[in-house]
């Protein structure tokens, strides 16, 4: 074997990860890390997650422009019409085994989902609009369906009536859900609808650029969403709040301890926000309310002592998952399905972000600086 | 509703779809679209495409370099014992309705071969090593069997020995495949093996990045790879050859009308390559030899009439698609499934570039410039 030259250098300046570079226009979210803003189409996400309903948001994403009546009515109905999932996708998931990962089921069913719609690789317009609201109506029931298998219970059906967060908790437990739980799963969907170009929108798009279908972008989407860096967050931020509970450690002396051992605590920091999360504000408040209503104050009270002790020691603050997981856990939702939660919320900004892709759209490919061997040669 | 804001200009200046931009160092791939010059880890592509063979190049893709006799054996018989697909992947294959684009499906089956793999979830090197392994061995039989299906046909099963090239396509017929048919798609797939930052390795790099598991990041890379901008290509140029051949048109009078209409030559130009695509030069002397072998020389006339006269009128050359659709149709390979045949190479890429993510690794979320409005409220 030759000697390997080595590759022209100067070639390996760059912003590793991508991070700070721009990589398109978007018309959909607004994202200030340092002043800790966050907006959807113009709309302040505190005021969105308060005055605005999840169908609402979806609307806004995808059209542009919060919906009057008669569009809120027609989303509405649309979205209780489409929740009906092949009995194939069912099937597959009945036949898993058991201890799934429910994110990586989730990505094998959405896949699957294109393979029954007729539309799939139908990429006009219009197709592609009608994909996005069955997306949006049916991730909510495979994720049901695949909770209660892993309980060992048949799927209960969707209803055609009621939101999708009333929905989601109906087919969750076969009863009909509290006002207070279905206004905060709502609240959480809306803000957990859209974040700008994370790694799983930035996949979808990515997929989408190269005029692949909209089952092809999400599915991708989930994928990213699934990592422990992105959505998988916030099930090892409860998996940490369980043991913690469990263990009766003093939730200061942990922390200390934890840091001392230079381990992560999960549930802080973010890379885009340098100062407060402002879906976390939302999220803290909600989780008092929950917890008063529910009886459950240990758990307000083992998040302040973390976020106090933490922020002090290492200047970082609590982000989104760090409060919707014990959210989560309130509503009754088993911790490792909480990625799947984030995605019911996401697929409506992933699908408005394709949507935009497909609208000016250019193949995303970027260039790798290589750091190799050159002047090789095959000996036979 | 509030009168909108602008958002604050100047942000908007970037590279579209990351044209040029550096993203990241890899030692695995160096190109120069310039020149012409494709190289993996240090050897040229015309030097491997005759000289290697697709095991030899999937070693040095993963492992850096070429195997010594030991390796070889060693990684060949590890192949062949790991393609056994489970029945549940076949069965959900079986129960697709028919007309199911092979891509779409094939990225359905790799999503949900991780439910059967209980390492899966494992990130050790060693076990992700194990995974890259069965994915190589059991994306093959996965085409297989669906080309089968698709013709009415039951699955051939695989056979314990010979390359992945001579397995493919004794599964594909149940007979021995003749020496020249291997030793072309084991050639093809040497030349899809690996293409740099592509936007399915992007897409696959991307996923893998938020540390999600190696079948999310194949399955995102098959979505991505599913598009017509991408692996998607090589079915529409066949797709054409088709009907020009059926249609008797004279090749040059069908350029011309369609330049004339403005219309897309399918096949021709590339987003890296400004002058002749190396691959494409090795496909087109493998066609020569495939045509005169097979007495199907009218395939190499035609190609060769398209290619004189797009490069006459438009001055841009052929690329690898052009070449690898005759190349699989003279291969008895229906044109819906060039795309999964691009996969069948690509993996070995995808997963090579996988594990150097994982090798010095940080999430890949570039930012967006914000275009829309600003300072909006919710009416209530």
């Amino acid at each position: 074997m030759n000697s390997p030259k080595i590759a022209p250098a100067g070639q390996d300046r760059h912003a590793k990860g991508l991070a700070g570079v721009i990589a398109l226009n978007s018309s959909i979210c607004f994202l200030d890390g340092r002043k800790g803003i966050l907006v959807y189409r113009g709309y302040r996400i505190e005021d969105l997650a308060t005055n605005s309903t999840f169908e609402d948001v979806a609307h806004l994403l995808w059209h542009g422009h919060l919906p009057n009546e008669a569009e809120r009515t027609g989303l509405c109905d649309q979205l209780t019409s489409l929740r009906d999932v092949p009995e194939a996708v069912l099937d597959m998931l009945r036949g898993l085994p058991s201890g799934n990962n429910p994110t990586g089921a989730l990505r094998t069913a959405v896949s699957m989902l294109a393979h029954y719609d007729p539309e799939a690789d139908d990429m006009s317009s219009e197709a592609n609009y009608r994909k996005t609201l069955r997306l949006t109506a049916q991730i909510p029931v495979l994720i049901a369906a695949f909770a209660r298998l892993n309980q060992g219970k048949e799927p209960v059906a969707p209803r055609t009536t009621g939101n999708t967060a009333r929905n989601f908790l109906y087919m969750l437990t076969g009863e009909e859900p509290g006002p207070c739980a279905v206004e905060a799963l709502d609240a959480a969907l809306v803000l957990h609808a859209e974040h700008g170009l994370n790694a799983s929108t930035f996949t979808a798009r990515v997929i989408g650029a190269t005029l692949s279908d909209l089952y092809s972008a999400i599915t991708g989407g989930i994928g990213a969403l699934k990592g422990a860096l992105h959505g998988g967050a916030n099930t090892r931020v409860m998996l940490m709040l369980l043991e913690l509970h469990k263990s009766g450690e003093d939730p200061e002396a942990f922390v200390r301890r934890k840091l001392a051992a230079k381990e992560r605590i999960m549930g802080f920091g973010h890379r885009v926000y340098k100062t407060l999360d402002p879906r976390a504000n939302v999220l803290r408040q909600m989780l008092l309310e929950l917890g008063r209503e529910q009886d459950a104050m240990h758990w307000v009270d083992l998040c302040c002592t973390l976020t106090q002790v933490v922020e002090e020691e290492k200047g970082i603050n609590a982000n989104v998952d760090f409060y919707s997981a014990p959210i989560y856990h309130l509503l009754g939702i088993d911790a490792n399905f909480f990625t799947s939660l984030f995605v019911m919320g996401r697929i409506t900004g992933w699908t408005a972000h394709v949507l935009e892709q497909w609208g000016d759209n250019r193949l995303i490919r970027p260039r790798a600086a290589y750091t190799g061997p050159m002047g090789l040669k095959v000996n036979r």
